[in-house]
């Protein structure tokens, strides 16, 4: 009989630290992320149409600063931007968010950039930022920037942006997959 | 030999608890945070003080790209900013941070900016500095930015800077209240 | 006899985990960073070579848009570059990462900088990126800057990157000390 207290004891020790321990699970620490798995991803096409001088209904971004001269891959031009977001790879499609900053070239002795900018979603799906800056390191197939920071729907998110250019047609109109892929989600 | 049987299913579960709890340990990950209850926080405002040419002793913005046309919004003009932060609305209140970086605007049908800077403190109460950026969605009452990093006494900060217009007279001056929130604080 | 010892074993066996599983819980949801421990650490050299006009070879930044006028310190000029990083001092060293992005000067009344960029590695050693952005406080020894992301090998990862100036030959040729110190690791 004492052994039967005792175990049931035992077990109800046991129980009681499998219910504690469920409930701080929750709120552990030490993260480690599958990179397969983020917690929320969503493919879009961003769309990049220059203006030329007299095209202002077409247009969505603009150089602001000229090249510098240094090689022959637009070192240093810098272009603002305020690009659709698409589903797919149609730029008349509706614009589930716009992609609003800034990219520049920055090699020598091939073409390369630089990205900064905000993804701003303004929908029934979603509302909020994401923000995101990075090396846009065109000789790869794909390339990986990071998603620093987000808001509204997207409060305190981090992740990955993978871009993968999918048309590139001169200085005119480029196109580019986004492969967003948040692994901080709250 | 039915204590003994006893004793070992105890000790199963002993062990499959602890296999459990070093399984999740590692791969916990979720954190909660509360939006109404930042770690920190505090409310100042920015002033924008654009530099016209002869105004030096005041100024503290200049423009360093003009617009390009695209629009009637000034669409990528870019301005380098060093601005005083003060506590109340009178820029010449005793400034407790300066607020470092650049804005451009962004848009060819109306206003809207996108930001990217430092608040620098340096006095008795705050050394160090808060890194932001996001959308300054213009058009919205109050528009979140991401703080997305920190040094100092904000040392791996995170948080959001939520922005309002107080007062925009122009391209001459304007009054920015950032309500600055971390939501990890270290 | 045998029972006691067992069940008191059984119950050690608890307290253990019971102790173990609550000095995690307490370092479970706080995370704190020890400010010396960074989870990897390196030191780079930045080599920041400005063109002049016919060094395309050497030369690595170039100026995009010119000074304002707003005091004499060169404030709103700023400058993409594509700089070497080397482990030692010689910026002919083989260079073990890029540093893509931009800088500008940004006081009127001294010398101040303003800094977002990705060191880029792609060597046997390390593949992938860090995101860097910050304000560059010249007039102090040291100063930090937020790591904001990273993506390959640095996966996910935050820090903090230290600035010291080396050497700062006018506007021809700068060296900066760069201590970058990673706290979050995946």
């Amino acid at each position: 009989m004492r052994n039967l207290v005792a175990h049931k004891s035992c077990f109800l020790v046991l129980l009681l630290l499998l219910l504690l321990f469920t409930s701080q699970f929750s709120s552990a620490t030490k993260k480690t992320f599958n990179r397969d798995q983020p917690c929320k991803r969503f493919v879009l096409y961003f769309h990049d149409i220059l203006f030329g001088g007299n095209d202002v209904a077409n247009a969505t971004s603009a150089a602001v600063a000229n090249e510098t001269g240094l090689g022959n891959f637009k070192f240093g031009k810098l272009f603002v931007f305020d690009d659709p977001m698409t589903k797919d790879k149609n730029y008349l499609s509706p614009a589930v968010a716009r992609a609003q900053g800034f990219y520049f070239y920055d090699m020598k002795n091939d073409y390369n950039a630089w990205f900064a900018y905000s993804l701003v979603f303004n929908s029934t799906e979603h509302k909020g930022t994401l923000n995101i800056m990075g090396a846009d390191i065109m000789a790869a197939q794909t390339r990986d920037l990071s998603i620093v920071g987000g808001t509204g729907d997207f409060f305190m998110a981090r992740g990955i942006a993978t871009f993968e250019t999918d048309l590139f047609q001169g200085a005119k109109y480029f196109r580019i997959k986004m492969d967003i892929k948040l692994y901080e989600c709250y």
